[in-house]
């Protein structure tokens, strides 16, 4: 599938940042440029990088959104609406996360704001993106040559269930696993819904990821993650839709 | 295992109040009268049936408490630790939950209030209870003769992920499967936070039970899966911490 327009939320860093920059240079794809809304909280202060891709890629277009704020998100999609046209919106990465660090060992001892957090950013925020802009995706669906808009919802291992007490120890980050865990459920009920409108829906697991998440310990490159993302992403079909896919195409356990 | 006290959220109807009538009565267990903590919202107003029955079985004590609110999960977890002495608490279910009913059908039309009080009452309330209750439940552990306490988190299959595509068009019930999911994980990573304490943590599916939430098409009686519910939680071990439980003692799946 051709991706000729993508809204990307958290884009000022790490995977969203990358994603933003491959999607608009085209370097893999070998394609007519993509339109990239490159959304991320605040564009005027913590997004120099994002700004600097911006200036040489006139294809970015950049949108001031809060995930984790019912208004920002309506805000946002009317300004996609408006940017996309007629064509719709070939792809949603709902990227934006948070991992809250102080819980990376604390076992239930994390802060109960922390979960709070956690819940709302990573399970709600992707929600209310993918309705809000559910009808610029769905022109897509309808217009595009491939009959196709996609929604991936950036989740992670650590949200698989069955995996999780032969990893716990290593780190147990119990607010961001119990996220990620709502966040699969919520991708799978995404899929049913969205079926009938040929609208792609899952979690993409990016792999553990050199980011300031991820930490300097991970053995992935932003580069090698969000490379291999694109081309799983570019080669969805509807039968993989509320499948839980890894970076390298791998499908995992709930 | 013989349970001597035990914690019961949401004990003013269905199976909240029939763990607590079963309990108490020790009907099935033939064993020392268990003394039993019932805990719901408005004990004045709402649990006739728990204060008729309350009056019946001295080993019945009705705590007030919301799941929702942090403050009262507090008072009512430091009358428990008055209340359960030395000997701590052998049992805690964590039943209280919430399935905002119009989106029975609704798919991802849902409210969004409905999906942030299905999280914070089905994945943070049982979070926070357990957090509370934790120092009389260790005393528990550390106490009695076959050294185990037990925490239970009433879940539901249609927290399954996996049987979720499967299922969700006779009841697509978007935000109380996203909590539900994030339940069972936060029980897996609560299971491996208290392994070492001794305390076993799992998400139990009671079944399709006729109570005011499941409806009156449902296969099962309230007493049906509160007896079977009773008999699995009895039987535990600590090779059962972190299962995904039915009342009919099989394992289902993620």
């Amino acid at each position: 599938m051709d991706i000729e327009s993508a809204f990307i939320t958290g884009a000022n860093r790490g995977i969203g940042l990358e994603l933003v920059r491959l999607l608009a240079a085209n370097e893999l794809t070998h394609q007519k440029a993509t339109r990239v809304l490159a959304a991320c909280r605040c564009p005027e202060e913590r997004a120099e990088e994002l700004q600097n891709l911006a200036q040489r890629h006139p294809n970015i277009e950049i949108i001031k959104l809060d995930v984790d704020d019912w208004s920002s998100i309506e805000n946002a999609a009317k300004k996609a609406d408006e940017l996309c046209g007629k064509g719709g919106l070939n792809l949603l990465v709902n990227n934006a996360g948070v991992n809250p660090m102080d819980s990376l060992k604390s076992g239930l001892n994390f802060q109960t704001s922390d979960m709070e957090l956690a819940v709302r950013t990573n399970i709600l925020g992707p929600i209310q993106m993918t309705k809000a802009l559910l009808p610029v995706l769905k022109r897509s669906a309808q217009m595009t040559p491939s009959g196709k808009a996609i929604v991936v919802n950036i989740s992670s291992s650590a949200g698989c269930i069955k995996q999780t007490p032969l990893n716990y120890k290593f780190g147990n980050l119990f607010p961001y696993r119990v996220s990620k865990a709502g966040l699969n459920m919520a991708s799978v009920c995404m899929a049913e819904d969205l079926r009938a409108d040929g609208i792609i829906c899952l979690p993409l697991h990016p792999g553990w990821v050199r980011t300031d998440m991820g930490g300097q310990k991970a053995p992935l490159s932003v580069e090698e993650s969000v490379s291999s993302c694109l081309k799983v992403i570019k080669n969805l079909t509807m039968q993989d839709t509320g499948s839980f896919l890894s970076y390298d195409g791998e499908v995992l356990p709930w």
